[in-house]
């Protein structure tokens, strides 16, 4: 039997002993064998700080970016593989292709991201430029740069490729090299995955490692520029949140726990109304995808009291039609458990669970297989249950499997304080045909909640349901859920960058950050729209002006475009604006003459202008005001899959009295070479 | 001698004890004594949660803000009194005005980030909307609601008043109440202060509770919904980031530790440069400032090898003028420390630090005091110390005093390789006139930073120094300076906030946000710009167009402008266009007309146009093109302060075939009643 292997300090490690078995959930049958023995964990954490780092921190987010959207694209080639790989993890197939297909989306996600929200270079700059002087001689801006570590990832079994691929994606693009460690029962898959990513070459050596089995001695070789992801239980996000090394050098800890999720139907959404069907649907889809085992499952259903037994006869009605069997037979719905010990796990706290209610549906010791041996496969019948909500079990006690609450509520607060008994989720529904009830809702349980999802007929067809996380969208609640938070976009890349405030000069912060700041020197000579985008310079500018605007523009702009708002047509009208006190010149008819004043007409690197930001009329301008405006490039970004790039000019309209009438930036494409 | 009272749960507790002495730093007098002996810590934090936690969710984040800049008034009115208080705890009038002008100043710059970066609301929306469908029913967006619990702020004794603001104003503009802990040594100034507070009635009942003394079994009743701030040692941090209640409820912990700051100079600072001189006084400056006790003191200064003679003499001649006595007399330049113990403590580090080193100034065992008892007092005279940098314990030792080490280096790559084992500090300076080399040390040493100052002749005159945290910047560090950050601005408010991510409909998402999102409802009818604040609704909108873009037009306003880029006039070079392909529209004359189109020109409640934000040009406007824009309202804001606010407006410009040629959003003024 396959002995998996670790990829660690730049090759593949098999360890010297046997191994522990691993076993197919449906068959029983060993699938392979896992040991990290021999692992020099030190070793291996210094291989990605000093050979993995330094190749990441060599490229450009946008680099990175590239990267991750080449191996989504060399993975999706190879899911079939995976997929019946996945089948032995007690998967169907709609299973493997949430795990597989959700993976590669990650990877998609921090690619299209990365290009668009990230900079082409390697700082990210944090939030605007702060004054700290009235002088204008010394101001700060934050920057966010690589951690000099490893992003440690320890993974739970449920989602063999898309729990590392969803920890990695923002890691990588971060600039920060990866150790994986899945949780064993299902490393053969996980493993199968890196050997296509290591095998492809598309990554940077060092970048990513692989432990199949324990983590040993790992934990303890962390230093302050490491971090540490984990997804798995609450027990032991706590045992990890403690452990010594974590504490001493104030690690950077993120833990995901399953929690105790909700669902909560609203009062409208009575039988017959299309939100009581898309609660039931949902509540059963939550209990049968991946059996269950997914730590974003429902595990409360709160259903208004009048409806518990409506709820109740449907959701039975639609659970009776889930077939139980081998997952890789069709037609079955609702695959195995990872493992019999896992169902052994599941059994024990529905009993607790039973302590404070009854079984509505199903049998916890019994279920009808298709194409499977009751006895050797982890099988298991989905069980609903109704519970007193006053209970302490159906808000502490989490079945990890098929297995949810109904429990009934009677009034909008007491749904609330029910659903925050959870102590912290990842997430939670509301299903409702009327807005005013979910914001009540929504924002009485966010501060419990990571995500929150309302569900209705209007987003219904296009909802991606309860249980998936997205990419875009943050992971992770509070308390009981972990206190962490993945992904969520660019926030995710950015847990894994230190974010510095760095104080200077103009000339310095410029010089530190790659975008101009006002304050900075600022060069004249060729105009700059005449310079490519290699010829051009943070600072290159042109003055141009002035240009004095009279009441007879102000009249014919008003004319021509037909803004006759009185401020500019009316002078009785405009005297009595508390703001203006007589006319003024529109604001397009300001930002118009700054362009005919600063553009350079003919043919050349500059091809278009894309858009504008930040534009704020900062004094008015008043008839016969003689307008100079000052552009100046302030952030050049080459695409490296173009010919061209954008480049960001600072513009500042002033009038004959030096003072700004206007100030925004331009944003423009320019090639990257001369025409 | 009085004894220091806790205000919890609505009043003021007496200790029924007689509570520990607290001493006179200078002439070890009892000033006060401490005992929280009697407070039910449960029931404090319980107070907070259900009678200051709802008060201040009432309020919206300007509201919190007008208070917080009450409060920043009217304790300015009282310094005068507090100074005299600090004086007894070994602080200079120079340095008592570092803390409480400190403290103060953080509550003002709150008031004014809170009214400008947050919404004059009680949700903080953080980011874009995120489109999660194609056909667009499904999307989202992250809100961010005050956590339901009491922020625990555990403060060091060295910043009595700056320490409990500089946590406190962050929490309160969140909407989380605050229970404040200083140390016991100088709690006596907090109680004032805290006094001055509760006694203004400035703030909401239970926003604000206080402890004098020990924190009890404080720590033992925290749950998921608390927070804990600590400043302090880092072996003090490291206790509390492992108590069982904080690991358990995975409590948002942040610790900001004293760290091993360093100071670089660089090589081109030679003496006689005023880079070399400014590296001097700063270091003299943050030696001696509240006698070293900063945990942003610089304890390690890194200087060319081939200059350490140069400044260990420099440094030397500016050492001997400081007079070292009572912090009350006129003329003395460095006060005492905190107390006695204080002092063995620092003799203690410096013995260690000997080890690897030498005096270059002071004795350690020795000082001339003025006006002062040197038996009584805590008096001690800077000590500067050069050391092997290749040695641990410079690295390692922190003597929290007026202690610094001389630390000679001999190329760019090894200085920023000794400024990492510092293992993560607070902040780090670079002295150098060359901008280049700023950034090559910034870049390499931001991952083991919280905050960077490059100090040159530029921005010498304006800045604020190497001690001084601000406000609008992060405050924090990785490793040993705790791993936490503080402050920073807005983002120091996110820290109390849980942020969510909210799944729905367009419609859903905009009753919950509060911002019309695209795709929720709009509203034809009146014009929208007749509406004064009080009537206008999101969603409410105008439709307005078509107007054709003749060539005639485009050719006008490019001689009218003077924009005549040649996309705009030139056939033939706008045909070889990459982009256009033939004659475009100017970008400035799509929103030119689209003003036209959607503007009710008569006097109303509309005031001004004051900006413009996101405007991109997504299709090209050809010849002939006929323009339609929607404009609908999209977020309101009334100002507490004035008989308006804002309106941003989305703007869509659509051509005939139904695609967007222009999207962005309009910012007006618009008076709350019709005028």
């Amino acid at each position: 039997m396959v002995l998996l292997r670790s990829y660690v300090s730049g090759g593949w490690h098999t360890a010297p002993g046997g191994g522990v078995p691993l076993h197919d959930a449906a068959t029983g049958e060993e699938v392979a064998r896992v040991s990290s023995e021999g692992v020099d964990f030190a070793a291996a954490l210094g291989y990605g700080r000093t050979v993995g780092g330094p190749a990441l921190r060599e490229l450009t987010f946008h680099q990175r970016a590239a990267l991750l959207k080449a191996l989504a694209s060399h993975l999706r080639e190879h899911r079939e593989e995976l997929y019946a790989l996945s089948a032995k993890t007690g998967a169907t197939l709609g299973d493997s292709k949430f795990d597989i297909d959700g993976g590669i989306g990650v990877l998609f996600s921090y690619g299209s991201k990365g290009k668009r929200e990230l900079p082409n270079d390697t700082v990210y700059v944090d939030g605007a430029v702060e004054p700290l002087s009235k002088g204008g001689t010394f101001v700060a801006q934050h920057i966010a740069t690589p951690l000099r570590g490893v992003a440690v990832q320890i993974n739970a079994f449920n989602f063999p490729v898309w729990g590392p691929l969803e920890k990695f994606a923002p890691a990588f693009l971060a600039g920060v090299p990866s150790l994986v460690k899945p949780a064993s029962q299902t490393a053969y898959l996980t493993a199968r995955l890196v050997e296509l990513i290591i095998e492809s070459g598309i990554l940077p050596e060092g970048s990513l490692q692989f432990v199949a089995g324990s983590v040993g001695d790992l934990l303890d070789h962390l230093t302050a520029q490491d971090l540490v992801s984990f997804t798995g239980s609450a027990s032991t996000a706590q045992k990890l949140r403690a452990h010594p090394a974590i504490v001493r050098n104030a690690v950077r800890f993120n833990a995901e726990a399953d929690s105790l999720n909700c669902s909560i139907l609203a009062p409208d959404a009575r039988p017959s109304t299309p939100e009581f069907d898309l609660f039931v649907k949902q509540l059963v889809t939550e209990m049968t995808v991946k059996a269950g085992q997914k730590c974003t499952a429902i595990r409360r259903a709160f259903v208004p009291a009048e409806l518990l037994d409506d709820v109740a006869e449907a959701a039975s009605a639609r659970l009776a039609k889930v077939t139980v069997g081998n997952p890789a037979t069709e037609g079955v719905r609702m695959g195995a458990l990872a493992s019999l010990e896992q169902r052994e796990e599941v059994r024990r706290s529905l009993k607790a669970l039973l302590d404070a209610g009854s079984v509505v549906f199903g049998d916890p010791e019994q279920v009808d297989v298709v194409d499977g041996d009751a006895a050797k496969g982890a099988f298991m019948s989905p069980v609903l249950l109704k519970a007193d909500p006053e209970r302490s079990e159906p808000h502490e006690v989490e079945a990890f499997g098929p297995v949810s609450t109904l429990l009934p509520y009677t009034s909008v607060e007491q749904v609330i304080e029910l659903a925050a008994r959870g102590g912290g989720s990842l997430v939670g529904s509301i299903v409702t045909g009327d807005p005013a009830f979910a914001r009540t809702v929504v924002l009485g349980v966010a501060p419990y909640h990571g995500r929150l999802l309302v569900l209705d007929s209007e987003d219904a067809k296009e909802s991606t349901g309860h249980g998936s996380p997205m990419p875009q969208l943050v992971h992770g609640g509070p308390g009981r859920a972990g206190g962490g938070e993945e992904m969520g976009g660019i926030r995710g890349v950015m847990h894994h960058l230190q974010r510095t405030a760095v104080q200077g000069s103009p000339t310095v912060l410029s010089t530190v950050t790659g975008q101009w700041v006002a304050g900075a020197p600022r060069t004249e000579g060729e105009h700059p729209f005449r310079k490519s985008l290699a010829e051009l310079r943070l600072g290159d500018c042109v003055v141009a002006g002035p240009r004095t605007v009279t009441r007879a523009d102000i009249d014919h702009f008003a004319e021509f475009t037909g803004d006759t708002f009185y401020a500019h047509t009316n002078p009785e009208a405009a005297a009595a604006n508390p703001l203006f006190g007589g006319i003024v010149a529109h604001g397009y008819l300001v930002v118009s003459f700054a362009a005919g004043l600063f553009v350079s007409p003919e043919p050349g690197p500059v091809l278009a202008n894309y858009g504008l930001e930040n534009l704020r009329f900062l004094t008015p301008v008043k008839v016969d005001d003689a307008l100079t405006v000052t552009l100046t490039a302030k952030q050049i970004t080459p695409r490296i899959d173009q010919e061209y790039g954008e480049v960001r000019w600072d513009a500042d309209v002033t009038n004959q009295d030096g003072d700004s009438v206007a100030k925004y930036d331009v944003l423009t494409l320019v090639s990257k070479e001369q025409p």
